[in-house]
């Protein structure tokens, strides 16, 4: 049987994420990896495969089954995967939640039109806990779900210390709150936002000579970031953020916690959580299986926009349904 | 929207639970409930539904959209599942894990044949945790996955003391060893054999008189249930048998433990865990809500025996796509 043909668009922590993902699956083949920088400038970590200019896409017709865009969803995402899309099967882990309605109707568009198949917002969150918190609710009716993220390296929110005056560089992780978790795992069903869920912490290398306080101060109050958060900031050397902060890990839970029974007598509670050393890699690693899908749905005939909602697992592996019953049933 | 029309095949404790699972789903509605027992002597728990004999089973063509079938895997299902899915659509939760590829094309072949449904070995094992496994090889195929079950009640392990001599009654728990669960989630990645990753527990009611050390020699020297296992026997009485162990709780978990990475530096843990108060009303809380998969299957004009890994994860939602998307992706 062929392979199938994977390329990828877009060469940041993701896509090396990918292209180390796409090794450890025998039935795919990286064929080419996109990138609007300079190609001659870009050199893949272990793959033989060319690196070739973005512009160049359309010539690859009929020569890649699916495209796995990494860029990232505030500014890669939007333009390219619609433009991409008129040519390929694409998957991409676009994860700015509350557009995703949006986004996805103009990607069905341009699929639906072009016969392709784009698998949008694939990855742990949006994804499999998505997946998680929507089974959750059609089998236990009765409850309340619960996602906690971390303990891990958010980007945006180091990013937006980094935009703080005097600071140089900086790592925060969001950290799930152990009192919290062990509410909801009673069945208390507590009413809890986002900051009675999650803390936060700062680490964070300043100006020689700054007002560390006021960097702090600004942190803290920071709206949409900080300010609804226990927030803890830690100045450090530059040396020590790059030794102790460099990896990039993460973690998500989804604690479903419900009542069954005709007078709701009995406590049911369903719990899922991943524990990353490194958020790219398996995020990569949840996107190569289901690029598998998406070339499956192709191969069916089938187009238009999906998400992980409409692919059911057996489409997934490279196993067949027989030996998927035999071996995991 | 008209609701979706379920009937009950066989009302013990799943059965039992099915009615409940029911009732907390809007667009469902309980319409017969079929016994092999003289209808007359059974009745429901609270629904107005029609107690029906098994044998007039035929007549409900037309009237009913999927037949959840409740019965034990050893004697009922193998008998009833073909026999149902001649007119109708089913669902069973099938868990005799060895069997399962012949059982599946049996019914398969009765379900092609007669344009009709069935999804079977539904529950959480077979089921939940048979997706979890699969998903965690297919995302991570550089790890290994461990399932652990309990602490929980086994009602086979609880027959098999039954049957021994001068056992009046009993109760046994299949309990995850901790320390085996603690090198797992480190990623030790650790060869356990059954019995290295549970202990069992057994709670006995003998006649008077009886010799308690032959009883306790007995069960933990039988082959096949005790004897691979660290067993340990408690007599009581039956009032306390009735008392404290009255319950069928139950609980289950998926642990995977994987590397990802171009040198495999990177460990990544996937975990899925259940903790039940009621076995049969959680089981039938997932039959409940795949049911209105297979409704939709057979309205998409599919036929044949599927499982749970052909059943994509929105089919099981009331729910519509975009509903979907907007709130749980």
């Amino acid at each position: 049987m062929s392979k199938i043909r994977i390329a990828i668009v877009g060469y940041g922590n993701l896509g090396r994420g990918v292209e180390s993902a796409i090794a450890q699956n025998a039935d795919m083949e990286l064929v080419a990896m996109f990138t609007r920088r300079d190609p001659s400038t870009v050199k893949l970590q272990k793959s033989p495969a060319p690196v070739c200019a973005y512009d160049d896409l359309p010539q690859w017709q009929g020569k890649i089954d699916v495209m796995i865009l990494c860029g990232g969803s505030a500014t890669d995402l939007v333009e390219q995967s619609p433009y991409v899309a008129q040519w390929f099967n694409i998957i991409d882990s676009y994860d700015n939640h509350s557009q995703i309605p949006e986004y996805f109707a103009k990607i069905d568009e341009v699929a639906q039109k072009n016969a392709t198949v784009a698998l949008i917002s694939v990855g742990w969150d949006p994804g499999l806990l998505s997946v998680q918190r929507m089974y959750n609710t059609c089998i236990l009716p009765q409850g309340q779900t619960y996602t906690f993220w971390g303990k891990g390296v958010s980007q945006g929110h180091s990013d937006a210390v980094r935009r703080v005056q005097s600071v140089l560089d900086a790592r925060q992780y969001t950290i799930p709150i152990d009192s919290a978790l062990e509410q909801v795992r009673q069945g208390e069903n507590p009413q809890l936002s986002p900051g009675q869920r999650h803390r936060r912490e700062c680490f964070v290398v300043a100006e020689a000579g700054a007002d560390l306080e006021k960097i702090s101060q600004e942190i803290k109050s920071m709206p949409g970031y900080f300010v609804e958060y226990e927030t803890t900031v830690h100045f450090i050397s530059a040396q020590e953020l790059a030794e102790e902060h460099g990896d990039l890990p993460h973690g998500g839970r989804v604690i479903h916690s419900a009542l069954t029974g005709f007078d709701l007598e009995h406590k049911q509670r369903v719990e899922f959580a991943i524990a990353l050393d490194s958020n790219p890699e398996f995020t990569a690693s949840v996107i190569v299986a289901h690029a598998r899908a998406v070339q499956r749905l192709s191969a069916q005939g089938q187009k238009g926009a999906f998400t992980i909602f409409d692919i059911a697992p057996g489409l997934l592996s490279p196993e067949s349904p027989e030996e998927l019953r035999r071996k995991y049933l």
